[in-house]
C-alpha cells in the first residue's frame, strides 16, 4: 500500500480542521480526548489541529472547573463571538433587527414603528437608526458584522434591488442591498420577507422536523414562503412563492371579507376592523363567524393550491393573524381536507412577530456556513468575509 | 508530517475506483495515462484500480486501432451491458417499455395497445406481455435486469401501491410493485407518469439545461410533473403535482372546450373531436379557434398558479396535444404572460409519446447511481442489486 498521496494530505488537513470546528461547534466545552473521539481523529492530531485553532482565533481554552479533582484537564470551546451576524426585517408598519453570534445566539434586538404611509427616505431612515441602535446594544460596530440579511415585502433581484412591491408602492426600485453595505462589513444579503419567516419556522418554530414546508404569512396581506427539500425555495429568478397574484387564488380579496366586517362602530380604521372580528367571532357573534368563514375559504383556496401542487409534511400559519389561530385553525384545516388530496398538518406560527427577523439572521449564518464553515473553502483566521 | 491516516486509505481506495468509473463514463475508451489524468490519480494508483475493475468485470480493454503507428496503447471502457434498467409506461390506451444499458443507452422498445376500458387483470396481462417481448427483443431475461421503474396514472405509494387512480378507477388499490417483482429480479420503483415525463424532459428532452421545471401533460387528462433544484419533487407523502384536482384551476374542465366542440360530424368519439377541433383551427376555423383559445385559457390558469409558486425557468408543454404546439403556444404564452409575474420560457416536448418510458428508465439510473455508483457506497463485482 504505497499509495502516493499528492495533494490529498493538505485536503485531508482542512477535513480534519473543519471536523474539530464542527465537534466544537455541536457542543462545548470539551476536552482534547472529547473533541478527538467526537472528530474521529488520532489524539496527537487533534491536538495539532486544536493548537492552530487557537492561534487563529477560533477556538479558546476554558478555565478549568473549580473544585474538580486532581489536575484539571483543559477544555476548549468555538469561539462563537469571533464574528456575528446582522438580520434586519423592513415591515410596512415595523422595522426590527437583531443582532446573533456565529452560533446563532441572539445577541440584542431593537424594533422601531414606521408610518405605512412613509416615504422611501424616511423609511430608510427608519432602517439606519434600528440598525445603529441595534448595533450599539450589542455592544458593536458595523465592522463587527459578517453578514446582514436584509428582509422585505416584494419580489427582489440578486442585487439586492426591490424590483417589485405591491404592499409599498414606493419602495418599489429601491436598492436596499446597496444601501444597507453602507453601514456593515461583510455580505449583505436582501430577500422577501414571506421567505424568511419560513426559514425561521424551521429553524426556532414549528417546523423544525420538516422537510417541506408551505408558510402561510395571513395579516392584512397574504403571502407565502415555501421549504423544499429542507431548502429555501426561491425559484430561477427568485420570484417563488407569489402565487397570490392570481385572483382565481382568492388571496387579494381575502382580508377584506375582515376588513368591510359591518359590525365595527362606524368610522374605525379597516386595519383596526380586524382585531375586533376576532375578538366577536371569538365571542360567538354570527357575523363575525361569517365574516371569519369568509375569510378563511378564501384563504384556503391559494394554500389548497400549493398543498396539492407540492405536497408539504406541515402548513404553518404565520403573519399577524395567527394570533387568532384559536378561531382560524379549526375551519382552515376543515376547507384544507375538503379540497386536497392528502391533508398535512396545519401548526400556527409561534415565532409572533420576531419570525421574519429571525429568519434574517438564520438566512446570514447560513450563508456564512457555505463560505466559510464548508469543506470546499479553507477556514482562514476570523475576520469578516469580502464582499462578493 | 506523520498524519495517521486510521481509516481513511480505504476510504482513499474506494473513492480512486469511483473516480476512475466515472472518468470512464464519461469518455471512454481512454488509454491508462488518459484515465490518470481524467481522474487526478497518480499512474500506479490508475493501474491498480484497473487491474481491479477490470477483474470484478466492470471494465474491459478495447482491442487496439487498427492501422495505429508503433505499439498501440492498451485502451479501457466501462462496461455499460454489465447491467440492464427496465422502464415501463402503462398508461390508459397502451402499455410501453423500454430496456436501456447502464449508460442509458437504449437497446429495445416495445408497445402494445390496451382498452381504456379493459379491467386490471386484462391491463396487467399486457403488461407482462410488453415486458417479456421487450426483454426477448433485447436478447436478455428479468434476471438480467438492476432496476425496473413502472410509471402509472396517479398517487402511488412508497411500497408501489396505487393508491388513488382518478383516470383508471379500476387501477386504484393495485399493487403494482409486488406485480412487477416477480419478473424481474433487483428493485422495482413506480412512480406518477407525469413526474417521470418531466425527468424525461430534463434527461434527453428539452429541460436539459434547466433546474427548475414544470412540466405539463396536455391531453385527454392534464397533469403536472414538477423538477425543483434538478430533482424531481415528490413532496412528504408522494402526492405532490395535483394541482388539477382543485376546480378553481380549470384543468378538470378544461379538456371538454375541446371534446365538446360543436364542428365534429355528428355521432365522432368525444376523445376523437380533439383531433378535429387542433386540424380546424388551423386551418383558421372560428369555432374551432374559439374553442382552443376556451381549452388555453383554462389550462394556463392552474399552469400560471404552478409559475407563480415556484419561478421555473422553464414550462414544457407535453402530453398528447403538444403534437398540436403550432396552433396551442402561442396563445398559451399570451395568457401566462397576462397572469404571471415573471414569465418563463414555454417549449413543446419533443419526446413524443416516449417521455414516460424514458423517464422510467432514467429513474431506474438514477435509483442505481446513488445505490451503487455513489462514494457512500463501496464498488462489489456487478450483479443484480438485492431488493431494498
Amino acid at each position: 500500500m504505497t499509495e502516493p498521496l499528492g495533494g490529498n494530505l493538505s485536503r485531508l488537513r482542512q477535513l480534519n480542521t473543519l471536523a474539530v470546528v464542527h465537534a466544537l461547534r455541536r457542543q462545548s466545552p470539551l476536552t482534547l480526548t472529547e473533541v478527538a473521539k467526537a472528530a474521529n481523529l488520532s489524539r496527537p492530531a487533534t491536538e495539532e489541529v486544536l493548537r492552530d485553532l487557537e492561534a487563529q482565533g477560533w477556538v479558546a481554552q476554558v478555565d478549568p472547573v473549580a473544585g474538580s479533582m486532581g489536575r484539571p484537564a483543559r477544555r476548549y470551546r468555538f469561539r462563537a463571538d469571533a464574528g456575528h451576524v446582522l438580520g434586519v426585517d423592513i415591515g410596512g408598519h415595523t422595522v426590527r433587527a437583531i443582532v446573533a453570534d456565529l452560533d446563532g445566539e441572539l445577541r440584542h434586538s431593537e424594533r422601531r414603528s414606521v408610518s405605512v404611509a412613509a416615504g422611501r427616505a424616511e423609511r430608510l431612515r427608519v432602517v439606519d437608526k434600528v440598525i445603529a441602535e441595534c448595533l450599539a446594544g450589542a455592544g458593536l460596530t458595523g465592522a463587527d458584522l459578517w453578514a446582514t440579511t436584509v428582509a422585505t415585502t416584494g419580489f427582489v433581484d440578486a442585487d439586492g434591488r426591490v424590483v417589485l412591491s405591491v404592499g409599498l408602492p414606493e419602495w418599489t426600485g429601491v436598492h436596499l442591498g446597496e444601501h444597507v453595505s453602507g453601514r456593515v462589513s461583510g455580505p449583505v444579503l436582501v430577500e422577501n420577507d414571506c421567505r424568511l419567516a419560513a426559514l425561521a419556522e424551521t429553524w426556532r418554530g414549528v417546523a423544525r422536523y420538516a422537510e417541506h414546508v408551505v408558510y402561510l404569512l395571513a395579516g392584512l396581506r397574504t403571502g407565502a414562503g415555501l421549504v423544499i427539500d429542507g431548502r429555501l425555495h426561491r425559484g430561477f429568478a427568485r420570484a417563488a412563492g407569489e402565487i397570490g397574484a392570481l385572483p382565481e387564488m382568492g388571496w387579494i380579496r381575502a382580508q377584506e371579507h375582515l376588513r368591510g366586517w359591518s359590525g365595527a362602530p362606524a368610522g374605525t380604521d379597516p386595519d383596526e376592523v380586524v382585531a375586533l372580528v376576532f375578538a366577536a367571532a371569538r365571542d360567538g357573534d354570527r357575523g363575525a363567524l361569517a365574516a371569519v368563514r369568509r375569510y378563511v375559504r378564501d384563504l384556503s383556496i391559494g394554500a389548497s393550491a400549493l398543498v396539492l401542487a407540492l405536497d408539504p409534511q406541515l402548513v404553518v400559519l404565520g403573519g399577524g393573524f395567527s394570533r387568532s389561530a384559536d378561531v382560524l385553525l379549526e375551519p382552515f384545516h376543515r376547507e384544507l381536507e375538503k379540497r386536497c388530496v392528502r391533508t398535512p398538518e396545519v401548526l400556527p406560527s409561534a415565532l409572533g412577530d420576531d419570525a421574519v427577523a429571525l429568519g434574517a439572521v438564520k438566512h446570514a449564518l447560513d450563508h456564512l456556513e457555505q463560505h466559510i464553515f464548508d469543506p470546499g473553502n479553507g477556514l482562514a483566521a476570523p475576520e469578516p468575509p469580502q464582499r462578493p
